[in-house]
């Protein structure tokens, strides 16, 4: 295979590349990740590059735009279809390229632009501190074995087991109905090492016991503590928090971009990759694997170092913990990210009907994942409920527990998908809805993901019509550089430009208004958020009507869903709404219901949960009761699949439209001080 | 590492080794397999090779004696104390060598005589043909799934599992309680390609369960049958059936011998073996699951030569087996040998208190053990008993059932160690003793196994003195070369010799008898069985002094265990006698009497069943109530172990002559006519 030298600006970083390789793929394999959110489709834009010409000494290589491979079709579409972005750049094509798209033929020198660098995100999602009733599946037991003789030379096991049947009456005796030592079983990795372990010992071992009957771990001597993994993957993030499950408490809690976000943004460009890619599944599945493995390893590494600091420099080696003394894990994600982790092809999820391979929860041994911790380990993975309707939405309910309330509560897990979750003690419904990833920020023109240099706030004076502005990792308002706009900021922005009188009730533009931010664009009428000398990019940074239809169309999409569920069960809101998900915490709950995209309710009844999938799968991991408890509860959700509702098209072009009115929306009507209640407003009531 | 070349005569095979490799270790790498029975420690003198001097045209080597490493102080003792054996054949030390001991230096051109090669045996076991209750663990049900649609797009799990429960309760509806859909599992890589499979079969699967809980397969369309394999591990043969599990039917019966031979004869060598070397287990490990690999293979291959013949050339090629259609697997074998199929190290098995690292029966599943059969297949192993009385003896009682009978039944599997069980249904014991390998042709010094070349039955003509011989493979007496002397002839010829006055009832040869056969050896005095020229060795073969004692030393440690068993349960003498074991089958009974290697009875009531271990191993497979009976029995199965009886080593004493007398053995006086009784008959009485 010919190699070819690659150079990639600014960052520096150099290498070879096999001929034919797109760039996007060389410059991944060089460390230096691109943005893409159509799957290498040439058609989201967000990974241009530019082909740098010239001879570079430094680097001795000659750097020509044809040693890569012809501009396609799909790329002179992109590009000429805006000629603004080549114009204010000063760019031509063929000299800017989607890096998907183009291959490498030749020696090139490539200049990645901000706006096209996968940054790492910074990771939001924290565990809460949550009371949770600790009764963990794995429980330790100090087991004194009787030593074989020739009298009575009795397997290992056999005397392993009836010492663990004495020692388990004798710690829960009375308490439940014990196993007899001949119903326990061992696992047999963990057998393996038996004979060689109890003699190390002299006899004198802690065993572990998984849900009271199979050993998965014996230890020389006396150990108390045990350790086990909750993990929910997000398609964007993953986060681990390793626990003790003796006491509960987190003593790390690790997250890291999800790696498959490189092969698709959203779940379905994913699932496309593997119905394209024949080893597509595998290298998804592995890419997630790897992942939790280097979070195991770094969630152990920083418990050690908690250990160490609370006990200074006396700290016991023996108290370190070991990745193999990780003994459960309890897994969380939604449908996709279940399958991938499963290696479950997924591409019936991606098609009509769109059904899962498995709704149960899932026992696998942590050895036939490839994870890293104790091989006898468990892995346990929360049931799914519905199509779109994943593992994540029922580690959610364990959390909220809508299921033990009188009330009926209204659960919301806002993402490129929302899934809805609404009822009480006596039932249970869920439906889903794709949002679009505009409230994530894609699909929109500046938009971005939570990172440094997204705005994350926005504020506009209805007077002056001019804006406040406020940028992740900046404490103060309209200070630093401005590189895209965030989930939050595009909520805050839609809702001020309404509040403010610069759309109206069905997202138009005004066009008589005196301020120099609102102009007719390249791509028709916009607001601008950021002048270009206060961006990182070199552009301004504008909210346009493109935009603003996006988010009308994204909450219209769940506004509309939780209609639906509301309306089936004869409800005109709901008592508590409870919003779930990194997106849900950032949200301003106010103008989130300005907007439309959640229906009306007394503000002090809008919660935002943070990682309640996260808190759900902790809660599964710490207490093996709720296992059978989530199981029985989403054995019984009715699941309602919003496509098939007849009124679900007339109903979410109405709510397209800006309701906020006092009528239809008495919580937010202070809100909206200066203005006559809208004619949209009774028709957009809830009956 | 340096190469040289190697040539194997008279095989001629040739190819090339590593320096310092040993000569035998070379030879088996070019597929030539020389005899070893002391794990290559240079003692058994069965490895012996000659190294040729000389210019060699036609492989174009110099062989010298100096291109392999120096005579050893082990060698040089070893055939120092054999100055027969070098002036008959006449060799010198160092031209002759251990091939255990000598390693390659240079170019060699190596004969193996033919007393060394070790040949692949003919195997002689094969499977009864038995009626067994066909009851087994795999049970198939065609399911007709409801498909998914938009208004109920349950997961395709869901769906087979409600399907199944409707299937299983119309095929055995009112029969049992069986599960309901939720209580049912399936296999993890059976769930990893369940959404491929029912859509390509257009949602009509047939669905195989095991043990009424968990899916293990699930193919397209209508299939009936389904197959599993019993295997008996014996430490020398390897016996596999490959079953139809709905009809029971033994589609092949493949055997092998035991590919860990070459690390050492006997358990206790092999256990040695693992002790000694790092990767011992592994290696030991990894051979007999090859082994278990390549017989699956070739027993697939028989089956369907067998279907092929059956159906002549319309055969269809859809009712063709492959290995991945095997879905269960049931295996058994001595203490040792189990440890080695499961990987789990064998050392404390080998040192005092003897004691195994389990006894129940393991379930495993076939991927975790390397086996190529269906990756969602069980692997079930039956239960130990004790530390020398190995899941081939509770094959053995599942097989006989003693358990179930009225009368007092004596079952011995005969072998290098020897197990016997007694009793009846009320109570089994059991308990072990080494018999030495003498039984089986080792420790003899013209013994062999029985192979081609073996004899296998000896007659004395008690007023002659003259022998009659038969070969293995020869249909006549007296007919063919015979190379050494098998278990059988071993009993035949002490016992005959004993019969015809030969050897005194304490074991000694008289010292004047008129015939030429009775002579003083190298070695003591002999009997020679067959004169040099009938021999393929170019040597007389007798039967030593020290031969005719190995014999007593085995049949006594074999008489005092089976005594001891009958003295602690009262008894005089057992209702019936079963030996089982391919040694079992081949023995004369009335000699086996004769010299004292089985308790009196009458000789219509003993019986060689064979190999009842293969036989107990497919009834576990056929019948899975079969496996809870025979786990509720080993469990109660009183154990006795011999050294800790303080009787042992005086009636071992005692048990070493020969009995044979009327008062003693009145079923076996007959074979005796012309003697009185011998002054050892009231001593020997069972009390």
């Amino acid at each position: 295979m010919t190699k070819h030298n690659i150079i990639l600006q600014p960052s520096g970083s150099r290498g070879q590349a096999d001929e034919g390789t797109s760039v996007r793929t060389a410059a991944r394999e060089l460390g230096v990740e691109i943005e893409s959110i159509c799957a290498e489709n040439g058609t989201c834009g967000k990974c241009l590059v530019l082909i740098e010409e010239g001879r570079f000494e430094k680097y001795n290589i000659d750097s020509k735009r044809e040693n890569v491979s012809p501009v396609t079709p799909q790329e002179q579409k992109y590009f000429e279809s805006r000629p603004n972005l080549l114009k204010s750049k000063g760019w031509e094509i063929g000299q800017v390229r989607l890096s998907c798209q183009c291959k490498i033929r030749g020696d090139v020198l490539i200049n990645v632009p901000e706006e096209s660098r996968g940054n790492k995100q910074i990771i939001r999602k924290s565990a809460s501190a949550r009371a949770i009733e600790v009764k963990p599946a794995i429980r330790k037991y100090l087991v004194n074995m009787t030593p074989p003789n020739l009298e009575r030379p009795i397997a290992d096991w056999e005397r392993l087991a009836k010492g663990l049947e004495t020692s388990m009456s004798l710690v829960r005796g009375g308490e439940e109905k014990l196993p007899r030592w001949h119903e326990m079983s061992i696992d047999y990795q963990c057998l393996r090492t038996l004979s060689k372990t109890v003699r190390e010992a002299k006899w004198n071992v802690t065993v572990s016991v998984w849900n009271d009957k199979e050993v998965i771990q014996v230890q020389s001597g006396l150990h108390e503590d045990s350790y086990g993994a909750a993990v929910d993957i997000g398609s964007t993030t993953v986060a681990l928090y390793l626990c003790n499950l003796r006491t509960g408490e987190i003593l790390a809690a690790e997250s890291e971009m999800n790696p498959q976000i490189v092969y698709g943004e959203d779940v379905m460009s994913r699932i496309q990759y593997t119905i394209e890619h024949k080893d597509g599944l595998e290298k998804l599945h592995k890419a997630i694997i790897a992942t939790l493995n280097k979070l195991l390893k770094e969630s152990v590494k920083t418990a050690n170092k908690n250990i160490f600091a609370k006990d200074g420099k006396s700290a016991d080696k023996s108290s370190f913990i070991k990745a193999e003394d990780i003994l459960e894990m309890v897994l969380v994600g939604n449908s996709t990210m279940h399958h991938l982790l499963l290696n479950l092809p997924p591409k019936d999820l991606g098609l009509a009907p769109f059904v899962p391979a498995v709704h149960e929860s899932v026992d696998v041994k942590a050895r036939e994942l490839g994870l890293q911790i104790s091989p006898s380990a468990n892995i346990h993975v929360l049931p799914t409920i519905a199509s779109f309707v994943g593992a994540d939405t029922s580690a959610m309910i364990l959390a909220e527990e809508p299921h033990k309330q009188d009330e009926n509560w209204l659960l919301i897990d806002v993402g490129t998908n929302a899934e809805l979750v609404l009822g009480n003690r006596k039932k249970l419904s869920c439906t889903s809805t794709p949002t679009g990833p505009a409230l994530e920020g894609a699909h929109v023109e500046y938009g971005m993901r939570a990172a440094p240099g997204a705005i994350e706030r926005v504020h506009i004076d209805e007077e002056t019509l001019e804006p406040k502005y406020k940028i992740v990792g900046e404490d103060e308002w309209n200070a630093g550089k401005a590189k895209g706009i965030c989930g939050s900021a595009i909520i805050d922005a839609v809702a001020e430009l309404f509040r403010a009188g610069i759309v109206d009730s069905r997202g138009k533009f005004k066009k008589d208004l005196k301020s120099n931010r609102v102009r007719e664009g390249a791509s028709g009428w916009e607001y601008v958020i950021a002048w270009e000398h206060e961006t990182s990019i070199g552009r301004d940074i504008p909210m346009t009507q493109q935009d603003v239809r996006q988010i009308q169309l994204a909450k219209a999409a769940l506004f509309t869903a939780a209609r639906t569920l509301l309306k089936r069960n004869g409800l005109e809101s709901p008592d508590k709404i409870i919003l779930a998900g990194g997106f849900g915490s950032y949200i301003d709950k106010e103008k989130a219901m300005l907007i439309g995209l959640i229906p009306d309710c007394e503000l002090d009844h809008v919660y935002a949960v943070g990682n309640s999938a996260g808190d759900g799968a902790r809660i599964a991991l710490l207490n093996i009761e709720k296992r059978n408890e989530i199981d029985a509860v989403t054995r019984k959700v009715e699941r309602f699949e919003l496509p098939t509702d007849p009124e679900f098209q007339n109903q979410f072009m109405q709510a397209t439209s800006f309701p906020h009115m006092s009528e239809a929306f008495p919580h937010i009507a202070h809100l909206i001080p200066n203005r006559k209640a809208d004619p949209m407003a009774k028709k957009f009531a809830v009956k």
